[in-house]
């Protein structure tokens, strides 16, 4: 509001119209123990699928190339801690909430940006996919049945979802903060658990997977290849720093000091990402857990139809053996945060959309937050490509975190080359000595940040090209070239009105004729005419289209009767149409005194059902849609509202998702 | 046309719009020779499949029950001529063509008009399912290719005519005469062929099928038993004259004396009818041909994989036996008059739904005639529901018989009932004894005829009625409430309406109050300005909704830095939603000065492409949706036209379907 009210006051015509509602009808800013959970979902749930993915790779080169889980494990977790030192970077420089989009295009150009943009939107898509994939096969651990029916929990968990947040649900911190804390609970507790039971009170714990041999599909692999298998192994362990930019949006739902409470969440954000990621690969080497694509095929000696175990599930099993409930509690945690950071993504689809749309790359409707229906639309475009991508992948979280990373690490690399951009170009015009150290200090950071994403984004595209990340690649590229176009038509409309700028002299209309369309005697009728009039027109008279006889002559005589001074034509309708008689009627009047403006007054019910709507209006709506062609023509609708209509008057306030991530009521993109 | 230009000499104050395009852009009223082929060749296809039917009901006895075909088949004949005997009264009585629902509504009241129109209704449904089907079986007995996809080919067929009659053809009573002569031809032809071999010639002529048994279902049937199965046989062959009061509705599209050549044409008809009918079941019995329900179980001594020809083509098959081109000509052109009733429906269907919406039984704007998307609605609908039928009953014509004929034969006996009503109503004021002497005479047809067709109504319903008539059956109940319950609807309104009417004083508006929505300054802006200055309004203010800071600051300056003297109002809208805001400050503005009428002034622009319109104007709709539930408001479109509308604006006249048979541009219902 602030900025608006400045406005005003500097310019005195203006009247500003009294804000309603500006209160924030209770939105808080987020404490730190609150914004943890809020943003912290999406990049704490990828530690569910991210471990095993590692071993599943490397278990290809067979049991022993297991033996350097750990390695990847750290090289991924150096990754995630320098990406984290990176975004603290971020959230200082740009406060605003804008995340890597704005960050890519005010550093690097639109084209940067909208490539970001177009990662993310396919990001959003695979989050959903990635996750609820992934709850599946967490509540499966648990329970058989979801495992042998996973497609349709998936698609089921996707529908539920975008239900929800159709129906616009008003979130709050709280009830998102549970299930996040007791995933971090649920984890650290388990692996304090087992490394305590192993090294403390030295039991030997045994996951059910340990005994089995594996089938390697390539042997004595030479070391190039070993190399590369180890390498793909870690592009998929990247899946864990997926989410971990989703603070650099929030920042303006921080309390203050805002960007320092979110550089401090990043931290702990980071802390506890790393600390279980490492903990339960470690856990799960020391206790001889396996993972592996097909377990019917590359598992040696395992029972007939052994049903694989997710990772968690499996060291929850192996560490709980004797604690039922702490097992089915860490499944259900795990399970539970995935599906919340599915929800993220529901809340962020749109979200972005709507800066997208801000932009002119998307529909510009979408651009409004409080529209329940450009929500809506995103909403439902998610949750159908999500589904989509879930059926044709069978459900394997192993197939869809190979398009997932991609996405990812090209929104990582664009944000941190624009950062290193931006504090180039702030250091060219700084003088204060601490300030450039600081920019210095910052572009350092940023530097190593973007060499490594760099590096990983390269490696990633070299290993998991041919495996699938083509489809994203793919999916990127076609919402780049759509979002492109959508921005050229919008361009191009706007010199379209440059140009007629130019020619239009700006002159008032000479005269006015108002046209009344009736078609019978009725109060909706009269009411047209009486509001017709009151505008004072020119010309005025109505006019009514001969469809059937019987109705013409009854409508004339009652006319007739009647104390309307204002003359009534029959148009004639030899094939019994409505919209071509009127249009031509409208064109003679125009080609009669072309300066004159024509405003067509049409009487509409208006009705409280949908089905009402297609028993009144069709013929006015089409004709209404028909004289817009026109030009000099304005159509006026002149509503009767019928009793039915009522029901629809009172619109409630809809709570878009995302809300509190977002801080709304704060200005969002302050340049 | 004249009778509006009565009304207009008789009320001096009526202006007359010149009526444009009021000729009859060639559509020229049609002689009895084009006329017949015209209106006949649903009456006619239906003898390609009645006689069939009669052999296959029968054949459920055993071989030696087909003795009583040629009873049946005159039995069938006898009903047909005295149908057109009391068409023949009825064309004369209502020349006006409204057909059986006129007749029924002004003799017996709305609920048996309404009981017709859900006859004939779903009776044109089941008119392209049984045509369409019987068009593949004959064509399938020629090339087995399509005998074996049967159902697709019926799908396809009714998909192509639908999209031929959605895109509007013009048609001509030439290209509708070939195929129903050819057939003509084709069969009598092949008849007098057929006897002149046996009877003259004194050859011998098989079928393929007379030297296969018939394995009896029911064998040794009593009395009883056996009259039940003769009756069913008759209704299934009372199929024979469904289509005959297709003249009933097409006399205004007669030349003069229209309602003597209308009934010299059914008398034709029914000669045609009846001497195929008769022929087809003779010559059948006479070379032993069979037809029956399984050829694979019913038939003994058929060779493995026989498939059962159509009757038709059997005989076709047996008599031009050594002349294949006879044979083919016959299968062709009895498929082409199949094809071509099932077109008939396509017309019928939305001509019956217009005159249903005149009189508030279906959405008013199907009453339109020239409006192309009523039209759509209809054919729509028709093609959908046939091949719901099609699909559901495998395609095969038996199946779809057992529905059919109920509806003909409601629609038949309340015709024949309203029009005995009809000439006692007469007698009861003529005096003049040559015209009482007629009218007693018209009567006592009538009077046969209903007795006639009653019978057969009660003798199809126990027949038929667990084989499949109830579906019908209740496809018209449901129709019938539905439309039952559309006029409610209207009705109510009506009342509304009429309600309204004491209540409103009729007092004008005190004042105008308008206000012009703006986004930014654009031409369409400035346009929306000078056209709501050009109403001269009392009180005259833009509005912008505070949705993007930026935007709105941008826009106030530029207000400022321009000429423009109308003040702008900045509301604020803190959810960034546009809809509420704005109905929020109408609301207030009603408030302050109750008596004032606000009129919304909405910039549009208007695009060329369906696509272009999801990139404007979103935003701007759902506003002027929500704008007309506000009391004593209206809604105002300022249309720009972007160059792409262009494409969009010149209108083609459009080619609704059945104009041939309507003879457009007279009047068609005068009471």
């Amino acid at each position: 509001m602030s900025t608006v009210s400045k406005v005003s006051v500097a310019t005195k015509r203006l009247l500003l119209g009294r804000p309603f509602r500006s209160d924030k009808l209770g939105h808080t800013l987020l404490p730190k123990r609150i914004a943890l959970p809020v943003f912290a979902s999406d990049a704490m749930s990828s530690v569910a699928y991210a471990p095993q993915e590692i071993f599943l790779v490397l278990s290809v080169a067979g049991i022993t190339a297991l033996t350097f889980t750990p390695w990847v494990a750290i090289a991924v977790a150096v990754v995630l801690a320098v990406v984290v030192a990176s975004y603290r970077q971020n959230v200082h420089a740009y406060p605003s909430g804008g995340g890597d989009y704005e960050v890519a295009t005010v550093n690097l150009g639109p084209n940067a940006g909208l490539t970001v943009g177009s990662a993310l939107l396919v990001d959003y898509v695979l989050t959903v996919a990635v996750s609820v994939t992934s709850a599946a096969e967490n509540i499966g651990s648990a329970v058989p049945f979801v495992n042998e029916h996973k497609v349709w929990f998936c698609v089921g968990a996707i529908v539920i979802l975008a239900a929800v947040n159709l129906r616009g649900i008003k979130e709050s911190g709280a009830v998102l903060a549970i299930p996040t804390y007791a995933f971090i609970v649920g984890v650290l507790g388990m692996l304090i658990w087992g490394f305590t039971e192993i090294f403390v009170l030295g039991e030997e714990i045994r996951s059910e997977t340990a005994d089995f041999g594996i089938v390697a599909e390539q042997d004595n692999l030479t070391g190039l290849a070993l190399a590369f298998l180890v390498a793909r192994s870690f592009s998929s362990g990247c899946a864990a720093l997926t989410g971990v930019e989703a603070i650099s949006n929030g920042v303006p739902a921080f309390r203050k000091p805002k960007s320092r409470n979110a550089a401090t969440t990043l931290l702990m954000l980071g802390g506890f990402s790393i600390t279980l990621l490492l903990g339960i690969v470690l856990l799960a080497q020391e206790i001889g857990a396996k993972y592996v694509m097909d377990p019917a095929k590359d598992l040696v000696g395992a029972p007939e139809g052994y049903q694989q175990k997710a990772m968690i599930a499996q060291l929850a099993h192996a560490v709980f053996d004797s604690f039922p409930a702490g097992f089915f509690f860490v499944a259900t945690v795990t399970a539970l945060i995935l599906l919340l950071a599915a929800n993220t993504a529901f809340n962020g689809f749109p979200v972005l959309g709507s800066v997208l749309a801000q932009d002119r790359y998307l529909p510009r409707q979408l651009h409004t937050r409080g529209d329940r229906l450009a929500f809506s639309n995103g909403i439902l475009f998610l949750a159908v490509a999500a589904i989509i991508f879930v059926v044709a992948f069978g459900a394997q979280v192993t197939a869809l975190i190979q398009l997932y990373i991609v996405g990812v690490f090209v929104s990582f690399t664009l944000s941190q080359t624009g950062m290193v951009r931006h504090w180039t170009r702030l250091l060219r015009t700084e003088t204060d000595p601490s300030a450039r150290r600081r920019m210095v200090q910052s572009r350092v950071v940023n530097s190593i940040g973007l060499v490594m994403t760099a590096t990983v984004l390269v490696v990633v595209l070299i290993t998991k090209f041919t495996a699938g990340a083509w489809i994203a690649v793919l999916a990127m590229v076609s919402i780049f070239v759509l979002m492109k176009l959508i921005h050229h038509h919008y361009a191009s409309v706007q010199r379209e009105l440059d140009r007629a700028e130019t020619d239009d002299e700006g002159v008032l209309p000479s005269r006015t004729h108002s046209i009344v369309l009736v078609s019978s005697l009725h109060m909706a009728s009269k009411r047209a005419l009486r509001y017709a009039r009151a505008t004072r027109p020119d010309v005025l008279e109505a006019i009514t289209v001969n469809v059937d006889d019987r109705d013409t002559r009854k409508l004339v005589s009652e006319w007739e009767a009647s104390d309307i001074t204002v003359p009534l034509k029959v148009i004639a309708s030899p094939y019994r149409e409505i919209t071509r008689p009127v249009i031509d009627y409208v064109r003679r009047v125009r080609r009669e005194s072309p300066r004159d403006v024509v405003t067509v007054f049409i009487p509409e019910y208006v009705v409280g059902h949908w089905w009402e709507q297609i028993l009144h209006n069709q013929s006015a709506l089409r004709l209404k849609g028909r004289l817009l062609f026109e030009p000099g023509v304005m159509v006026t609708s002149v509503p009767w509202q019928l009793t039915s209509s009522d029901r629809r008057k009172e619109t409630k306030r809809y709570w878009a998702p995302g809300e509190t991530r977002r801080a709304l009521g704060e200005s969002e993109r302050t340049p």
